[in-house]
């Protein structure tokens, strides 16, 4: 069902201080930013591995608002790793999957993700505690 | 620097209770075990995608102790993602970047981890609130 780890999403208060900052420690560049309004947040992806089945990013998510999902989860534990994004083919046939097996969707039918792709969030109370994450590329990426 | 996104490390309360729900979210497979009495941790690994420059997994932890860095890290936050580790081909020249770059290395040397891996933690203060790994396989692996 998973094709590769996509991205790990990491909240920061600023993508203007913290996208320097990886860029010089780990030698990443920043590919791509846009703005998501649906889920409240300014993105910036570093590719850390452009694979055989897509590439793999560190996600940096400044959010627009205090009351936004990333801002809340700022005020509440501060800056760190967000969610973990996993990539998939289907991502129609993986929630459909997911609901059989009795998992919990934030979202029961994709919305719009980083460029252009359809995501996906799962509750992260049935997953360890981890807010989980399906992308399905757009056609190109 | 970094050839892939090796692994996104989970702490959980009980491996016997979390593998399962990961194979049977993300038809997974544990394909490693083992207990790494420095880290203080039992860890099982799934593999997510064995790509061009080695495996992408998730790694679930289970403390031995309380008083061990993931239990300190379960009594106070409960479970989730522990820390993000990043494969490189040579541990030695990264940890000496970033050293001169100013970065606070936890292990200033590398030590072992899974299957053989030698690895090095870097402090989360100074990469954006994010425990972070880097991890040379062992040869074969």
């Amino acid at each position: 069902m998973l094709t590769r780890i996509d991205h790990v999403g990491i909240a920061v208060a600023s993508l203007t201080e913290t996208i320097p900052i990886y860029e010089q420690a780990f030698n990443l560049k920043c590919v791509h930013q846009e703005t998501n309004e649906r889920q409240g947040v300014r993105e910036a992806m570093l590719l850390v591995h452009s694979g055989d089945t897509g590439g793999s990013y560190v996600q940096l998510l400044e959010p627009i608002r205090d009351d936004t999902p990333v801002g809340k989860f700022l005020a509440k534990r501060g800056p760190g790793i967000h969610h973990i994004a996993y990539g998939v083919d289907d991502i129609d046939a993986a929630l459909a999957s997911l609901t059989v097996g009795g998992f919990d969707l934030v979202n029961k039918t994709p919305v719009h993700g980083t460029s252009g792709s359809r995501i996906a969030f799962i509750h992260p109370k049935g997953l360890g505690g981890v807010l989980t994450e399906l992308v399905e590329a757009a056609a190109g990426h």
